[in-house]
C-alpha cells in the first residue's frame, strides 16, 4: 500500500502539478480544483474527496473541452446531461457548477458542504445548502438524484433513451433540434450493483450511441482495495452487453487522452461507449490510492499540496483558471442563442412537429382529464379484474396522449395491456413509446425516473418529484397460484409511509379511471396503482371516479350507525356485501367507506375526514395486507398477519378469512364484545 | 414463429420421443415426465408446464446421473443440493422428488398442484398443498424458497460458499466428510436480474468449484422471444466473471451431452462452471418455442402426444419408468451408510474436530446467552454509538461462537467492526467466517438466506424462517451527512410489517447486548438490528438488556401519569430528557417507554401490554420514522412526515425536531390542546 501511495505523490510532483514551473492551463485547472476539494473538505473535517480529487482531469474534459450546457439557464432543454453516479463525489459536480459560472453556485454555497450542522446561533433559523450530500435534482445543474450506489445508471440510460426518441420523432434534414448527449460518471460501488448491471444490458440492448459512461477506475473502495471484492473483467463484461468500450491507462495527469476518448465515443455509432479511466483516489495526497482516501480529512501538508504561492487564502481559484473557464458562460449562451433560431426556423418549416415538441417541452396533458371523466370503460360492479380495466384504459390514454411512454418487465401480455408492438421503442424504432425492459425491475423504475427527469423543467421539493406512475399487479394474496413469495402482504405499509408518493388500491374500473385521474393531476410526485389480477365476484355499487381524488369516500351510508367499515382494492366486494348482511341480518347499522388511497384522504379538511370516519363507534379497516396506517383511523382491523399461500384466484381471499361471510362473522363477534382496547386486529 | 414450433414438433417426432419405436431407459424417462407435466398442467388448466417440460432431460442427467441424495432422508447432511432458481417451473423439481422416491412426494399430491382453490364442500377444511406455486422451504426435498427470480443463483452461492467452508474446516486426508456439491437451474429471466448478476460475479470471485449452474436457455420469456430484451453475450458474461463456461448445444432429447457436461464441471477446479443448455420450451406439444407454452394450458393433442398406447390413465408412469427410477432409494440409502461409517471413523481419528462438526449441525451456541447476559460494555449512557457497541459485541461473539458466519458489504470500516481480516473467507481461505460481499447488498442478504440453509435441518413454517441477523447501519435521519437519498425515513414500516421478521432498533449499548441476545434466541427467524451513527449526547438512565427480549418496557415510572412517551433508538435519548422537563418544569407526570422490538411487545401478555402502555390519558410515540405501526398504541406521534436532510450528524434530529426542546413543546402544547382526534401527528 505505502508504495502506491509513494509512487502517487512522487508521480504528482514529477508530473509537473505540484510543481512550480510553467503548467498548461488545463493543468492549472485541475490542480486548482484539486486544491479547492482538499479545502472544502478540511472545512468541516470530512466529506467524499478522494474521488473528486482523483476525477479532477476527468471533469476539466468534460465541462471545458466536451460538454454543452448553458451555465445561466441550467434547463436549457437541448444540453447534454450529466449524472454522478457515484454521488458521494458530489462536491465535484458542485465544484464544476461553481467554475463554469452557474450563478446560483456561488462560493459561500461550496463552503456550506457538509457544513450545516446547527442552527445560527443568532438567528436561530436553519441554514439550507445547496450542496448536499449527494446531488439532488432540484438544485439547477443536477439533472437526477443520484443515492444509492447503481441507480444513477440507470436514471443516465432512462435519459438516453428520452434523448434518443426525442432526436426520433423531432429531428428533421436540417433541422437537429436534439443533439443533446448524456455522460454518466461512475465508480467501482455502481458497477457492483445489480440495478446497474441490468440498465447496463438494457443500454446494450437498445445499442443508445448518446450514452457514454466514464468509469472512474481508481481500484479502491471503502474498506480496501477493489481486488478484494472484484475480479471482474469489466472491459469484457461491458463488451457482452454490446458496449463500445475504451481504455485511458491514466487519468491523473493530462486530460489530452480523456478528450480523445470522449471525442471517439462521441463518434461511434449504434452501442453506447464506457471509458474505463484509470486514476488515483485522493491524487497527490498523504492518503492517495487508499481506502483512507474516499471518505475523510486531509492534513495540513495535503493542504499546501495543490497551494500556489501566490494564493494564500482557501477556498480560492487562481486568475488564470477563473478566466480560463469564463469563455463558458459565453459559450453556453450562444449554444442556446442558435438553437432558438433553430426551433424558430423549424416552427416555420415543420409547424406540426414544433407544436408536439412545444407540447412535449411543456408537459401538456391535452384534454386527459375530461377524457378520463367521460370515458365509459362499461363498469357494470362484476366484470373484470381491475388490471383487465387498466389494460383497457391505458391502451384508449396511449391514443390519446402522445406525451405518454410506458413499459413492462415481461408481464405485458399477462397484464393485458393490449398489442403494443406497433408502439415498441427499440433500436429499429427509437421514435416508439413502449419499452420492453425485460425481468429487470429494478432498473426498469429508475430508468422511468431517468426519462421522467428528461423533459421536466425546473423541480422543487424536497426528492425529484419526479411524474413516474407504476403500475403494480398481482396486488396481496389474490395472486394466488404463485404462492406466498410472489403475494405482498406488506408492500403496502413501505408504499404508505414513503413520503411523496401516492399510492392507490382501486377497487372496481371506476376507481381504476379515478386512479388515472389522480396520477395524470399529480404532476411532481410519482403513483403506484396496485392491480387485482382477478374479476370481483360480488357486485359492490357506489363506487366513483370523482371521488378517488379524495382519496376515500362513503359508497354506503346509514342512519346512526355502529359500525363503519373502511376497504380497499379487491376486498371492497366483500366488504360492501358484508355490510348488506350486518345490517339486514343481524341488524347492526353499518356504513362502508372505500379508501383508495390514505395519503390523500389524510390531505382533506379534517370536516371531510370526520364527515367520512367519525360516525360510528367502531371503525374497522378491511385489507388483505398487515395493517400499519390503519390504526390512525381504525378501532379495529381485518388484516393479514402471515405470508399467503399457493392458493388459486379469488380462493385465498376466503382462506384467509376476507369473504362476506367471515367479515360478517367477525364485526358482529366484535361488537358484541365490547371492545375497551384501543386497536384490534380481529382474527 | 410458426417455423420453430413446427420444428421442435418434428425433431420431436423424428428423434423418437413421441415414436413407437423402442426407446432407452433415458428417453422413456424423460417421455414419461413429460406426459406426467402435461396432466398436471390441464389438472387445474395451468400452471408453469412449459419451462418443466424443456428441462426434462436436464432432470434425467442430474436426479439419475449426477446428484448424491437420499430420498428416505431428504436432510442428510452430506448431499448435494439443487435449487431451482426459475422457481415457477416447482412443478419439475415435484415430479422428480416422486419419481426418485421421496416418501411425502405421492401422485395425490401432484395432483394438488395449483389445485387448492378452495375449501372441500363437504368438510370445510382447506386443503394443505406440498406442491405450491414457488418451492417452499419446509418442503423435504426443496433447499430453499425461491421466489421473485435471480434470488435462487445467490441462494446457491450461499448454499456453495457454506459447503466450502464446511469442506475447508473439517475434511481431513482419508476423511472427506464434506463432498457435498451445489447445483442450481436458471433460466433467463433469473439472468436478467441485478441479484444474480451480483451473485455471480461473487462467486468468480471466491471461485467457488463446488458450484455447478444450469441454465435452461429455451431463448423464450413470458411476454416473447427473448432476443426482445437480451442481446447479452451470456456465456462472455460469464467468463469476464471468472466462471468456466460449458455449451450444450441440444438439451431436448438425449441427456447423454447433459451428463457429460455435467462431469466436465465436477472435475473443473477454482472456478464455478455455468452449463448452458440449449432447450425448447413446452418441447413437442402445440405451443413449443412460444411464449405460450411458458404459463398455460395444455391441449387435448398435447395430453396425446407423449402418451404409451399401454398406459390409458393420466398422471401414471410407466413400470419402465418406475424401475429405472427404483435404484435411487437404495443409492440414497447406501450414500448415508457409507457417509455414516465415515463419520463414526472420523470421531476416533480426529475427535476434536468431529466434536466441531457436531455442534455445527446442531446448530449449537454454546452458552452465549450467559455470556452476553454477563458481558461489560462499559455503556455509561453518553458514551458510545450503537453501531460502536456492535462492532465491540460483534468481535467478543466472533471469539466465543465458531458457528457465527458474518459479511459486509463495503461498511465494514465505517461500521466499525474491527479487523476481521485474519477471518476473511476468500479463495484462498475457506475456512475464515467473514465474507467481504462488495458493493451488493441484495445478493448480500440471498446468499446470507442459502449460508442459513446450509446446516438448517427439518424447518417449519410460513416461508424460510431462516436465522439471519442483519445488522443495519445509519439508521433514519442521524446519518446527516450523505444527504436524505441515504437516510431512511420509510424502510421501518416495511420491517416491522414483514410477517416473522423481528426489526429491533435498540437506543444504547445495553439495548444493543439485548438485540443480539434476542436475535440469537429466534432460531427461526430472521432480524434486522438497526444501528446509529452518531454517539448519544444527553444520558438515558433505565435501559436493560433483558428487558429487550419483551421487545418494550418501563424506563421511567410516575404516579398518576397523564403522558407516556413511547420512543427507541437514538430519540429515546432526546425523549427521556423532555419527559424529566415535563415533570420539572411543566408539572406533567410523564413517563417514558423504550420500544425496541414492537413485534415482540406485541407478543407479551394484554396484561403486560397495559401496564407498559394503558396508564395514561396520552401515549404520545417519539420516533424519527413516518409513523405507521405506532397508532396501534398511541394517541399521537411526533414523527418524519418527509424526507431528511444533509445535515450533519446529531443536527438533523433538532432540525426535525426531535430535540428534547422540541419534544418537551409539543407535548405541552399537545396536553394543553385537550385533543379529540383518535391520533394526531404532532408538528
Amino acid at each position: 500500500m505505502g508504495s502506491i501511495i509513494e509512487e502517487a505523490r512522487q508521480s504528482a510532483k514529477v508530473n509537473g502539478l505540484t510543481k512550480m514551473e510553467p503548467l498548461t492551463d488545463d493543468e492549472q485547472a485541475v490542480r486548482d480544483i484539486r486544491k479547492l476539494l482538499v479545502d472544502i473538505c478540511r472545512q468541516n473535517g470530512g466529506g467524499h474527496g478522494g474521488g473528486a480529487i482523483g476525477m479532477a482531469p476527468l471533469a476539466v474534459a468534460l465541462w471545458k473541452k466536451t460538454m454543452r450546457y448553458n451555465p445561466a439557464n441550467a434547463n436549457w432543454f437541448d444540453r447534454d446531461r450529466l449524472v454522478l453516479s457515484n454521488g458521494h463525489s458530489a462536491i465535484l459536480l458542485y465544484t464544476m457548477l461553481h467554475i463554469t459560472g452557474y450563478p446560483h453556485m456561488t462560493m459561500e454555497e461550496l463552503k456550506l458542504y457538509a457544513n450545516a450542522k446547527m442552527p445560527d446561533p443568532v438567528t436561530k433559523k436553519w441554514k439550507a445548502t445547496i450542496c448536499h450530500g449527494h446531488p439532488e435534482i432540484e438544485i439547477p445543474g443536477v439533472e437526477v438524484t443520484t443515492g444509492p450506489l447503481g441507480q444513477g445508471i440507470a436514471n443516465a440510460v432512462g435519459l438516453a433513451i428520452a434523448s434518443k426518441q426525442h432526436a426520433a420523432l423531432f429531428n428533421k434534414p436540417r433541422y437537429e433540434v436534439t443533439l443533446s448527449r448524456i455522460y454518466c460518471i461512475t465508480g467501482d460501488g455502481c458497477l457492483q450493483e445489480g440495478v446497474a448491471q441490468e440498465a447496463l444490458a438494457i443500454a446494450g440492448h437498445l445499442g443508445l450511441d448518446n450514452l457514454i459512461v466514464c468509469y472512474d477506475n481508481n481500484g479502491v473502495t471503502c474498506d480496501g482495495p477493489l481486488d478484494w471484492i472484484v475480479s471482474d473483467d469489466t472491459n469484457a463484461k461491458l463488451r457482452a452487453m454490446g458496449w463500445n468500450v475504451i481504455d485511458v491507462s491514466n487519468g491523473d495527469i493530462s486530460i489530452d487522452p480523456i478528450v480523445a476518448a470522449l471525442e471517439l465515443a462521441k463518434s461511434h455509432k449504434k452501442q453506447p461507449t464506457f471509458i474505463n479511466i484509470k486514476t488515483t483516489i485522493g491524487y497527490g495526497t498523504s492518503t492517495a490510492g487508499t481506502f483512507k482516501s474516499h471518505h475523510g480529512t486531509y492534513s495540513d501538508e495535503d493542504a499546501t499540496l495543490y497551494a500556489d504561492p501566490d494564493v494564500v487564502d482557501t477556498h480560492t481559484l487562481s486568475t488564470r483558471t477563473k478566466s480560463y473557464f469564463k469563455s463558458a458562460v459565453e459559450q453556453g449562451r450562444q449554444l442556446e442563442e442558435k438553437w432558438n433560431l433553430l426551433l424558430s426556423e423549424y416552427k416555420k418549416s415543420c409547424p406540426q412537429e414544433a407544436e408536439a415538441l412545444q407540447s412535449r417541452l411543456d408537459g401538456t396533458l391535452d384534454g386527459i382529464e375530461d377524457f378520463l371523466l367521460s370515458m365509459n370503460i362499461g363498469d357494470k360492479g362484476v366484470s373484470q379484474a381491475t388490471r383487465q380495466y387498466n389494460g383497457a384504459i391505458f391502451n384508449q390514454m396511449m391514443d390519446r396522449v402522445p406525451n405518454l411512454m410506458a413499459g413492462g418487465a415481461d408481464l405485458w401480455n399477462s397484464n393485458q395491456m393490449g398489442d403494443q408492438g406497433h408502439r415498441i421503442f427499440d433500436r429499429n424504432h427509437y421514435n416508439g413509446r413502449v419499452i420492453r425492459y425485460g425481468i429487470r425491475e429494478h432498473a426498469m423504475a429508475s430508468i422511468s425516473n431517468g426519462i421522467a427527469a428528461y423533459a421536466a423543467g425546473v423541480r422543487m421539493g424536497a426528492l425529484s418529484n419526479l411524474q413516474v406512475i407504476h403500475v403494480a399487479t398481482h396486488d396481496s394474496i389474490g395472486e394466488g397460484q404463485n404462492g406466498p413469495t410472489h403475494q405482498p402482504v406488506e408492500l403496502d405499509s413501505l408504499y404508505r409511509a414513503m413520503p411523496n408518493l401516492q399510492y392507490i388500491r382501486p377497487a372496481t374500473g371506476e376507481e381504476v379511471v379515478g386512479a388515472w385521474l389522480l396520477a395524470l393531476q399529480s404532476r411532481n410526485q410519482p403513483t403506484i396503482i396496485s392491480l387485482a389480477r382477478d374479476p370481483p365476484t360480488v357486485a359492490t355499487r357506489g363506487t366513483n371516479r370523482e371521488c378517488v381524488l379524495r382519496g376515500g369516500y362513503t359508497i354506503l351510508d346509514v342512519e346512526n350507525p355502529v359500525v363503519t367499515l373502511v376497504s380497499s382494492g379487491s376486498e371492497l366486494q366483500f366488504t360492501f356485501a358484508a355490510a348488506k348482511k350486518l345490517i339486514t341480518e343481524a341488524g347492526i347499522p353499518t356504513r362502508v367507506v372505500s379508501m383508495p388511497c390514505i395519503s390523500v384522504f389524510e390531505q382533506q379538511t379534517i370536516s371531510y375526514q370526520d364527515e367520512v370516519l367519525s360516525s360510528s363507534p367502531h371503525i374497522i379497516s378491511v385489507e388483505a395486507y398487515v395493517s400499519s396506517m390503519w390504526a390512525r383511523f381504525c378501532t379495529a382491523s381485518i388484516a393479514m398477519d402471515s405470508y399467503g399461500y399457493s392458493g388459486s384466484g379469488i380462493g385465498n381471499f376466503t382462506r384467509f378469512g376476507f369473504d362476506s361471510d367471515s367479515i360478517f362473522e367477525k364485526v358482529q363477534k366484535h361488537v358484541k364484545a365490547k371492545p375497551t382496547r384501543r386497536w384490534q386486529l380481529l382474527k
